[in-house]
């Protein structure tokens, strides 16, 4: 039987991020697939009366340093993005209109590169438009997609699930069950798996 | 040359209950030495704009798995306290004074088990006093120590000391000059020793 983590994720979080670097490896590890689950971080937080850590300014300082360490210890790119927080509502609503498409790997790791390695300002229609240029996508395509109501909803139905499940922030993992936040649990995400 | 980790602590947490549990080990195997520093978690929250995270319900559910499962690999016993949250101005006011003593981590010992084990309802004075007085404290020299002015002020200092240097939370661990916060952070604590 293929096991599967659900990855409840927004292109806005610096630790999804980080999560995306490493989950995909810990997968193949164990022989599972992960389903990737759009949602809207913002929304989580309205729902829940959670916040970002970086609305403490000491914890956003020290969030900082502990950033760069787990992609020091990941070795993996990482720049703090000054835009940030960004309004991640395009973006995510992209990831659900290209989930099922062969090109949703190349969808996320465009975004995650602008959004984190970059850094861009993802705020501005423009500059999405270009990354996604770069990337070989069509904008107009993009544009259409991310209209459809099918598409809106179901971002919006993936974030009232996260919440019912439990979730208030992201990266968000399930396995047979069982809730695990943060990219520093992804070692137990893994022992999930191999259980 | 013996390194240092110092240890900012206050009994009312969970998490500095488990790092209470790892780190003597971690700082054996590094040949380091512990700098417990008490700090009142209520004045850091204040100070800095921080709260507890079970103030948000979800993540409050949440860290009660999340607390058990690092438990279970540590092995060592946890329960939660229902009495949570607890006043600790007595009991860490109690870690000022016989820190210079003998008796500090028979004192340490006491209240983490009764406050994460047992678990004790310490908002209770007369509580305080059977705990202390089963592991063989004089409960009067107790109150006495604890009223001293000297011993408020160090505590005031420690907790004033702790925001100044960018803590907003417990455990709070710093390694030459570098903090860390959060026992799931003590792999990089460890890997701060060894450097």
């Amino acid at each position: 039987m293929t096991r599967v983590v659900e990855f409840f994720f927004d292109f806005g979080s610096p630790t999804v991020y980080l999560a995306a670097t490493q989950l995909p490896g810990i997968a193949e590890q164990a022989g599972a697939t992960i389903d990737w689950r759009p949602m809207l971080l913002g929304g989580v937080f309205k729902a829940t009366g959670n916040q970002s850590p970086v609305m403490v300014p000491a914890k956003g300082t020290y969030m900082g340093a502990d950033l760069a360490r787990f992609a020091t210890r990941y070795g993996v790119p990482y720049k703090r993005n000054p835009f940030f927080p960004v309004n991640t509502l395009a973006l995510m609503r992209g990831a659900v209109a290209y989930r099922a498409s062969d090109r949703f790997k190349a969808y996320r790791d465009a975004i995650f590169r602008a959004m984190w390695v970059e850094p861009c300002n993802l705020n501005e229609p423009e500059i999405i438009g270009k990354v996604l240029t770069d990337a070989g996508f069509d904008s107009g395509d993009f544009m259409a997609r991310i209209a459809e109501q099918s598409v809106k909803d179901e971002l919006k139905a993936n974030t009232e699930e996260a919440v019912e499940r439990g979730a208030f922030g992201a990266p968000t993992f399930f396995v047979d069950g069982q809730m695990f936040f943060g990219q520093d649990r992804l070692d137990f995400v893994a022992e999930a798996l191999d259980a």
